[in-house]
């Protein structure tokens, strides 16, 4: 079969690996029939994730079709169609028992892509079958699945909840890619009043207006005055941050109110400056995250119901053969206006 | 009467000033029969709090009797022996809607010996007498209610409460100070496995011990070693940063397991980093705040059962005339391993 | 001025009576705006509520605008239009500082027109009136506002609240009358991907499926089979009792998935059988409530930004001195298919 | 091997049958070395649990030895000293995704010695053994563990943790048989100020004592006023029914407070009134629960550290083939004051 594979920082091709076979009993081999690429991937091409070894094949979001299952599969079976999650959970350790299925010590967390061969191929191993993928609907599309792979449920569990947004509120959403866009429709599941969305991309500030937010601003823009204009001084009472670099970190440590969170969802590397000298005292929550896609069913049923609608986030649609010219568009997403690109067997 | 005044950095003097008379329907006047002096005075007197200004009594925590009330108090009386909390309350606008005193916009919060003349007097007006003090039960003491007028609440709601401790848990408490300790003290009330305390004091490691930490240890100690040795590689499930400065910071959150809580409770003059290259996948919770005072009626009811035994937080008592000597003890922890000073009308 | 004037059971008048006058210095006189009746009013005539005596003037719901205020009273002022909300809060005493305002026992809780006289009147004395009254802005009209003093916080709070809606859920409202109704508004603030509505009236059906219920149905109907089919056999996520008889409670308890919530709202007048012999396995939570009005400013900031639209909810508007046709319309809602009266000063 | 078989109504035996083998790839079997019986089991012996068969092994708590594991077993090995749960969880379906393991629809729950063979045998074989069993510490001995197989997790889930129990609260325990007195034992990691229990027996009321309770009351005391005298007229914040008859249950909701809960542990074989006349206003909360041994991790590791002492529990020993006397030792409490009965391999 053909899948993307990494050759150091710089280096990766379509190319030509062996076929996936079952290793462990718990495990399931999918064939890939829609598969995204996420900007975790581009970190990694970079050589910023240095746990990725030479030969792996990258990606951690698909929808497929179940092909073969391990000998203690229980709950999915060979022709099911199912979401191949960012996530497996081993579902027997300290984490998996809580439902934080991203910190799994038990051998899952995010392991596709990363320390196990992905999803970007044309089959793929899943390990932990029976707790990490998710069986589909007919009503749900492969395009609108594979939204919950990752971005979905990273911006609602990870922005929305741990953000604790509530009808009433005023939302900032500091980032308009992906993630952002998925927090700028995940947010309206709690009826804030406002949700303002801040980006340098006029292409993205349109996407958030169009997904709901209900007032957009340049980060050059007076965000500080304007943001205490609509909360009569306060500060908002949620501030998700969607970027990943200390600038945009101290941006929302500025804006919340006293009493309110601080979402951090960016992927961050390098430190940031905290300034506890004036945070110390306004009883502000911090929180940080990976996702547990402890809500994938949840989400999974709303998109279902039309409750939820990912149609707008996918802009560029491929073949799966045509992974690398995917790859380009999508980093080059300041020149395409990529938001999420979808790749499909055909 | 005589007061202690503050005027400008460096310069403080216990004085004659006029006695304090009602302002405010809301107002009480409370003669003093009991008072303490806080980390927060010292500061103000080194000139890191500039909204105090010359001339103002200092002073947020005392027991007293009341002695006239304005025309709007219902429930404080003539003759009452009241708790002086360091958090007035107005008790209308959002924030004392939400029990969020600390936060108070309607005029209080942290006023008395800061914005308004404070406790170190021998009379003090308090203002928002009936949302502000609290009527003690005979059974306890004023050596023992000083106690809950700021250390206790501040300890088990900003560290404790916010650090979420649960049964079981393995607790970390950077900074054996007295809120430091008072955390050791509330933190047993919901019967944490271990609680692990570190602060380069011999006195204070041993007046953990004392109340209740079950190991201790020097910063220079290989403290990060030892926290992952008790649990078994994870970090601590709560750690309660009670110093503020950066250092003692960065040590809480790499004491902290994945999922677990950074409680701040120590005052900070200036920024810190924080590390979200790597925290920012690990679920932390990082919190902070000025106390609400919330929890006071709880606490005085356990200390009036005897739940709550403060006695050991006070190390040296002086009469409320010989302020400075108190002041100069307290400042001088150093050497004379003062923990809580206390001053009673003689 | 001109009252509804209660004098035992079955009678009432609308009568001259003396103008109220400030008593205590958190009073506020109030004048009348806009009122309405609620279904407890005719509780009272019914001679159901015998704490009520003869000469009471009715009446817990109202708009009007401040006429002078007590010595005590900081936040409102002659001249401001306000929203009288049907609990008072003396907003000192235990429950009041845990904003459980409708628990009060300093004085408030539900008094107007039970124990105290009450709004069906030209002009009503409110007690507490820093802590009871809430500041209308221009853009929520009397009669939006209205549906504020009562109904929308009662199905908030009580219902929706207590029940735990969740993004996604499937949730089950027995009785459309306009607490239910306003459930089915208020409901959707948390996104359920179901609202089921059971009522025998044609009208109230119709009126819940116009507010956002997803199916409606007769009690009459398969209801048990109805709700089992839509949640794959599991049972409904959160059902809210919005009737106050045996029969429908019993249904709730029968309709409630394990591990759900049964949010009682209705006013019950006898006891209701529990079937603990099947539900004390099943992790099931029931809650009962007066409203504590305490999500008041939210829902008011919500009808002000347009997130809640309460015009559906009056079906009839009288002038304020045609009170007792009003009392005959809403009494006879059966055949007038009255949902909310509203009558307004002329 | 032996095992005490039911023979419907009225009829058991301690008998011959064959080994228990591998069914499921997800299986343990597991030789019993501690073993104990539950008020259930008198109940199935009584025909009140029509789900049980004729020739069904009883018993669902056990301590014992991994003997030989199915191929998907994972995290316990032949060898392996463990906790049997009386909760068997699949791990996958939607309920012990959320750790509500007792409500398990993907075929656990409570099985053992009700739906398949249980643990009052020489050998039990344990379905999902990865996550159903527990591995034990040397420091726990089986006597300790056993008292985690179902009644300590119970107490503190279903009673402990559902009612709340929250620093400085009045606890009331209606209730003082070995569940009702592990409630006094745990509720006790929250620090509540005071825990009443109510017991007919001498022997059981002297038992709470000993483990902590503050009161103890006969029902026929003046419980409802002494509660109230307690409380200063407001009634118990939390109140735990561990008896299971409709007159305990009505004692509970009369003594809580408004605002309080009420959680249900008892048993329930037939209806019971509730009062929702005087409760609907009151705020009340009342729980129903299996236990769903997600705590059975954390309550290992306190009795590991001594936190909790189990000791006091078990009155009477036996032999593993005592199994009969052992029975009638445990039916005859009344008059052989047992609490929990333990048998041991010999």
């Amino acid at each position: 079969m053909k899948a993307l594979v990494y050759h150091g920082a710089g280096r990766h091709s379509w190319q030509e690996v062996p076929d996936p076979a079952v290793q462990d009993p718990d495990d399931a081999i999918v064939r890939v029939d829609a598969v995204t690429i996420c900007g975790t991937d581009l970190h990694i091409l970079n050589g910023d994730v240095p746990d990725v070894v030479d030969g792996r094949v990258l990606g951690h979001e698909a929808v497929g079709t179940v092909q073969q299952v391990g000998s203690g599969v229980r709950s999915v079976h060979p022709g099911d169609r199912v979401l191949v999650s960012c996530i497996s959970a081993c579902g027997r350790c300290r984490y998996c028992r809580l439902a934080s299925y991203g910190q799994c010590v038990g051998g899952g967390g995010w392991v596709l892509g990363h320390l196990v061969d992905g999803t970007q191929a044309h089959v793929v191993r899943t390990p932990f079958a029976d707790t990490s993928l998710h069986i589909l609907p007919d009503s749900v599309t492969d395009e609108s699945a594979l939204m919950l792979a990752d971005i979905l449920p990273t911006a609602y569990e990870v922005g929305v909840h741990n953000g604790h947004v509530t009808p009433g509120d005023v939302v900032v959403i500091v980032g308009a890619g992906p993630v952002g866009l998925a927090a700028v429709m995940t947010a309206q599941l709690f009826s804030p009043s406002q949700i303002i969305v801040i980006d340098p991309s006029d292409v993205r500030r349109a996407a958030a207006t169009t997904l709901g937010a209900t007032m957009v601003m340049h980060p050059r823009d007076q965000v500080h005055d304007e943001v205490l204009k609509e909360t009569t001084g306060a500060g908002a009472d949620v501030v998700i941050e969607a970027v990943g670099i200390p600038a945009t970190f101290q941006m929302c440590t500025e804006l919340v109110r006293p009493g309110g969170h601080v979402a951090n969802v960016g992927v961050h590397g390098s430190p940031v400056q905290l300034h506890l000298e004036s945070l110390w005292s306004r009883n502000v929550t911090i929180t940080t995250g990976l996702v547990d896609t402890s809500s994938t069913p949840t989400l999974l049923r709303m998109v279902s119901t039309g409750q939820i609608d990912t149609t707008a986030l996918v802009t560029h649609r491929f073949g799966l053969d045509e992974m690398l010219d995917a790859y380009d568009v999508f980093a080059g997403a300041a020149d395409t206006g990529a938001l999420k690109v979808a790749l499909f067997r055909t």
